[in-house]
């Protein structure tokens, strides 16, 4: 059995290891484009603020690890074409220019995505040549040039108010730059929260003095051959102005890269990703696809949905790869969209699909949200929590969960994932016995009382 | 409609409080021996460490909330008897003596539990007085009855090793009084926690230096009218030894008070403590009973469990009060037994039954165990922690978790709340979407984790 990754990161190695868990005896061949063998993505704005020592500690397992599993990983080599009637890729050394064919018996495509640039004048200087102080980052090399140029008391604009826009955000100001933020949406943040609680967000953020301009988009990137000032757009007055920007960082999302897998005959779906089955098998025979390359089922709309997140990543890698192997692995029924994060003392966390993408869905869902405290009212320190959860309006299934706040959310959103994947009503979980102690949370948590809420509004109607 | 709640702390006020959700007009009283209107129980060592200001901090409604709520509270006083062929309770003013007699439709006894002494020599110097310096803890007035003898440097010997006896342990010392636990079991905690797990537990709290001896019972206290010292009596060898106590701390459960409900003709069920339906409701037509003086079906193994913990006779208020005035609620279909604390930066977390619980039941689980880290290994910070999840071996249900470590740990347990509630499978649980991002969760969490343990455990029978 021969088993060749396209893409050694997060889906990629993954997919590998459990290739090697289901087949002791495979051969498996890793062909990666990057020169590291997999790194945490996720974790380059932490390794740029200096909290991780060096952005070579970011890598999960090292190549010695690999050789240990006789797992051939190929790095600084870049896939041209793939072959499925002869099931064969044809691949390049990026470093020696050498070609050289490698046959398959079961394929796996973890190409990845690559950042979108918007059309912003002046961001190059020639195609494919960024002008100095111009960033887009997805790699370490990405985010080593980034770190080159993060000066103390230089500026920054950030494109893009979106999770990962926010985590470099922070981080460059932790470097000592000034940072200011452009979104183009009327609210940060938006993909992941609905907007009531992306002002609460927002609210939150704000306390660090961040200078945020929301419906505002990117136009020209002023300066000869590296950034001097970015002017924006007020999408709604047209109105203009320029801001002093040594450092533009680009964050408005991704594009899957899926040529290969194009030529190669896979089908897409219609968010223009690999389209996968439950057990990450594409349209071709004998190929799979697994993480940021790929599109799958939101578990609740039932969408086709792109979600790029190393959560999914890392769970469709593990399914690739067992089944690519010969395995059984089957992905749950749907993508659950668990995200989290945390900027600038503001903890954002969310579950399943916002409001307004059930609205899109045709589902109009009941909503509690409710203002709590972290701790019981009688013992210092307790933290303002906002919950947000979302029902079916038919039968009080909770469909999706919202957490805002600065400290202790993060984890509370598990507990809704859980729901979720369970198929769980209101008042179900509004009967949970939740963790209690005075200094740990109090008798009756926000995540239940926002069910509470929710179930009121239910019964009134 | 007339409605008396017995007892007015965390079962009993919610009851009051839901009463009144339900039935605005309904006449509603209150008898409540202690002096103070409802005040958090499980808040007194954080009062006494002096985390919480005062104990009177720990009041949760004043008066002033319950004249608001047009609910009658009679502080103080004492009921001696119930007729519930009249529908009368004769009550008893503790500070003036007067007897009255307050006519009922519906009843809720929420008469709670009272601390158990172990027959231990020389605690009392006369019946009903505890010898100076000897304490057992349920109220503000014991609690500041201990605080007064709390000297830095003092010496205490707590007698108890189970979750309030820990919390006490580390409130006396954050006094400056130097502490030593005494507790029968093999291990600390063994009531929330397996002994493997335990033993972990154990090992963090070691770190503090505290004197522990396991298998110990406490023999006799030694002095006139105060405590100079404890003789402990080694469980397996008999062996005796005498430690040092200005201070002896009884910390080996409760007894609920059952006494006029027995004469009020309720049942007791197989724990002695007063059997209720999911509805709350007694033998006795029109009486409720929630909290602590009650026992109620644990969720997996229909046993009856007397819980005695703040967030199921909150939970269990608010259906008693709800049904007394006649409203609809109903319990789940069992205690769940989630339970957290911390002490001496150990925290602690679980659900459901333990494995010797589910044993003695005639379940075998299957047991998933994974150490793993808060955090991912290459950001700095990661603390360990151990997740132990236990499953049904036919069907891979989840039956119950327990989690140890030094940080986030409590929140964790509410995924697997969730799962129990929800009858989960480890197959499904450990697809879950969990939280991830770099500084809050690794991609794959160790409460998923402990699932694939049991599954290729199950896989290999």
């Amino acid at each position: 059995m021969r088993i060749v990754v396209v893409g050694g990161m997060a889906a990629g190695a993954t997919a590998a290891q459990f290739a090697r868990k289901t087949d002791r005896k495979a051969e498996i061949t890793i062909i990666g484009k990057e020169p590291h063998p997999i790194y945490s993505k996720c974790g380059l704005p932490y390794a740029l603020q200096g909290r991780i020592p060096t952005f070579e500690r970011l890598v999960e397992f090292d190549e010695h690890w690999f050789r240990q599993f006789h797992i051939d990983l190929r790095l600084g080599t870049e896939v041209m074409s793939i072959d499925s009637s002869t099931r064969t890729v044809t691949a390049c050394d990026l470093r020696g220019g050498s070609e050289g064919v490698i046959p398959y018996d079961s394929l796996v495509l973890a190409t990845g995505a690559s950042p979108w640039m918007p059309p912003i004048e002046g961001a190059y200087v020639e195609p494919g040549t960024l002008k100095e102080g111009v960033h887009l980052i997805r790699t370490i090399a990405d985010a080593k040039r980034l770190s080159g140029n993060a000066w103390r008391d230089s500026r920054a604009v950030i494109v893009g108010g979106g999770l990962i826009g926010m985590e470099f955000a922070e981080a460059l100001t932790v470097r000592g730059v000034h940072v200011t933020i452009v979104e183009l949406q009327p609210e940060l943040l938006l993909a992941s929260l609905d907007e009531d609680m992306a002002q609460a967000a927002r609210q939150i953020i704000e306390k660090s003095r961040i200078p945020i301009y929301t419906g505002h988009l990117a136009v020209r990137i002023n300066g000869e051959r590296r950034s001097e000032s970015i002017v924006i757009e007020e999408a709604a007055s047209g109105h203009r102005m320029e801001l002093p920007a040594d450092i533009v960082l680009i964050s408005t999302g991704t594009r899957a890269n899926t040529e290969i897998a194009v030529k190669a005959g896979c089908a897409l779906g219609t968010t223009g990703q690999i389209k996968v089955n439950s057990r990450c098998e594409t349209s071709v025979p004998g190929i799979w696809a697994a993480g940021d390359c790929t599109e799958y089922v939101d578990i609740i709309t039932g969408a086709p949905v792109a979600v790029g997140m190393g959560t999914v990543a890392t769970r469709q890698g593990r399914t690739a790869g067992t089944n690519a192997a010969g395995g059984r692995s089957e992905l749950p029924p749907g993508i659950l969209g668990t995200r989290v994060t945390m900027a600038f003392g503001m903890h954002l966390a969310g579950v399943g699909p916002t409001e307004s993408q059930l609205r899109k869905a045709g589902i109009e869902p009941v909503v509690g949200r409710f203002v709590g405290s972290t701790l019981p009212d009688y013992i210092p320190g307790g933290q303002e929590i906002t919950v947000k959860v979302l029902a079916h309006p038919d039968n009080g299934r909770i469909l999706g969960a919202q957490i805002v706040g600065t400290s202790r959310v993060h984890q509370r959103i598990n507990a809704f994932a859980v729901a979720i994947l369970a198929k769980m009503t209101l008042e179900q979980f509004s009967k949970l016995e939740t963790a209690y102690a005075p200094p740990i949370a109090p008798t009756l948590d926000a995540i239940t009382l926002a069910c509470d809420v929710a179930l009121m509004k239910m019964r009134r109607r």
